[in-house]
């Protein structure tokens, strides 16, 4: 396979931004960025994938550059498609504009399919370079990718902490913990996200609504009066939430994660019924089940039982921890339920990612090592 | 009062930065560090203070200089002193060796000789310029300069958690939750430290020495061969702890501050009897007593209980925690202790001043809010 040039990284990068563009709005696709130059290297077109079943990213950028794509060079954030989707195949689209070079960040992840666009690109005459900043490109699209490859979406677990590790009083009291600038850096994951997973004993004791709340957000690059809302989803294994909650009642979609099956006659909200695992909705079937729903990311919001479960049961994907200056105490209620270890090997480990100040708090970021569960 | 001109703040920071020279060494004395620019600006003498009982900064620097610091400028990290002490006034000093124009970071915090010293340069014709990067002089001296105000030394409080803002196993398994670099950096707090601080309970589970372990230290400037180590103190309301703890037996100063009365025959540890408070020592007395025995700066490494307790009674200047990338869960043991708040605002409140990475873990220094005590 031929090598990359250095402008290559150049396009790449730009092709990585515009594909951030869709941060919002594609799933459940992947963000997807492409950049056209025309022969003499010069740019000829732009594209990004902006909502499923309308157009890819290759097709924007081949549009916007008409005739001058012949003999020129594609830079595409992820493999071009070779298959008839709701939309045409994009591998097809490239060879039919005379395109002569197509750069490629990183090979589909779907195990099916992968090396397919490539191949079709290739047996055209069209020389090919691929995994040119690969792992840039696979930040785009953690939760395609995940659940190409594993069936599950990737989980990111929120948690707003007091610098001891505490989420409430003894008393229950917790608005707030952190500050402002938190709560608005929780709106742009939020809408992100394809779900967002609480438990019930949130539900209960909070009754929130967990939407997008596109004012607190303050999103730049996005159309704010026509957000896509995530769908939520309640554990309650018991199913025995009120249904007079606000995830009831405020006309988007709210999911019932539960052991028990439907009853004939069901709140406007879904119920998903799953197999239990001593006495609470295995954790496992449930984030196949949201897998199979073509939920890419979940950010979950819960208390220390779910989110303790999620980790003790290798669920989690990523930690986001704002933690915030102050000290609540031993009486306060700790962020995750665990069971009681023997040893400090049996803690679970995390390797923090990314550090920063968010207002007066701090976001830590974590990724979750994978873990055999303790049983 | 004359202004300060661009190259003050040059020489002034480098002689800040020969004052740090003297970080594990001058106590009770402050650090301070002396530059002598000769009648041409060019830089003639350089000192510092090395240790009580010898020469001043201002010494070292006018002998370095010689005949060149006639007409000269010279930098001082802090006011020159006035009084005979066991080394001759600086003041003295410069006005003999016929300085034009002294230029000094800070006055001296004492509010019975500041200004004097000024005042004598003054009289004697020298042109001074005061308050120059003041706030970087100050943060030489924290623990002198609030013993010279208030009486008490300045007092930091370390702890070395998990994520979840626990030190230990509910079992009290605690070695080790953060990693070898914390460990090393925590040696450079101790040596800077004139006293450590720690309660019954962690002096009997541990069996601590506290002492500074030059090895592991591995200071650039510093002669290891003839560390000072600071002393001991722990807080043994009952005075119930074994003599047969390394403590007791190293040959090297512990305090034992308890509410009863010495003993005829006491162990080689000295007692301090302080009067109590609830059945345990009065900490506003034993910060007191510190203070008043020429202790600077006191380096806590304690339990949740005498933390919680210096924190709730004010007594705690800085909150310095070492974080591991791990989660205990639920059930280990919180960092501090505190009584249950009804409300948010009851919280202790800390303003976050650092934070970065060291090793694996993260170390976040907190300035604690002034908070009067919840009765």
């Amino acid at each position: 396979m031929p090598h990359a040039i250095a402008t290559d990284y150049h396009w790449m990068a730009q092709a990585i931004q515009l594909a951030r563009r869709g941060l919002y709005t594609t799933s459940p696709n992947p963000r997807v960025g492409c950049i056209i130059l025309d022969k003499n290297g010069t740019l000829a077109g732009k594209g990004y994938h902006v909502e499923a079943g309308t157009a890819h990213a290759e097709v924007h950028a081949l549009q916007e550059a008409g005739a001058s794509s012949r003999g020129g060079t594609a830079y595409v954030t992820l493999e071009p498609c070779s298959h008839f989707g709701r939309t045409p195949p994009c591998a097809n689209a490239l060879i039919e504009a005379g395109v002569a070079r197509v750069v490629v960040a990183m090979t589909d992840p779907n195990p099916n399919v992968s090396g397919s666009g490539i191949a079709r690109l290739q047996e055209a005459g069209i020389e090919v370079i691929s995994d040119v900043m690969a792992a840039q490109a696979a930040a785009l699209n953690p939760g395609f990718i995940k659940r190409m490859m594993t069936g599950k979406p990737f989980v990111r677990v929120k948690l707003g902490v007091s610098l001891d590790g505490k989420i409430a009083l003894a008393n229950g009291v917790s608005q707030w913990i952190t500050g402002p600038a938190a709560r608005r850096d929780v709106q742009r994951f939020r809408a992100q996200s394809c779900a967002i997973l609480t438990g019930s004993g949130t539900a209960r004791a909070d009754n929130p609504s967990l939407l997008v709340r596109p004012s607190e957000a303050r999103f730049e690059d996005y159309p704010l009066h026509n957000i896509r809302q995530p769908v939520r989803v309640v554990v309650d294994s018991k199913q025995s939430l009120p249904a007079e909650l606000q995830l009831f009642n405020d006309g988007k979609t709210t999911y019932v994660a539960t052991t028990r099956q439907p009853a004939e006659t069901e709140s406007p909200s879904h119920v998903l019924s799953l197999p239990g695992k001593g006495g609470q909705v295995d954790l496992s079937a449930l984030m196949e089940r949201l897998g199979a729903m073509q939920l890419n990311e979940v950010w979950v919001e819960a208390g220390p039982g779910l989110a303790g479960a999620l980790l003790q049961q290798g669920e989690v994907d990523e930690l986001i921890v704002y933690q915030a200056p102050k000290l609540l105490g031993d009486n306060a209620i700790s962020m995750v339920s665990l069971p009681a270890f023997d040893t400090l090997a049996e803690a679970v480990e995390l390797r923090m990612t990314d550090s920063r100040r968010v207002g007066n708090d701090m976001r830590l970021q974590f990724a979750v090592s994978s873990r055999s569960e303790v049983d």
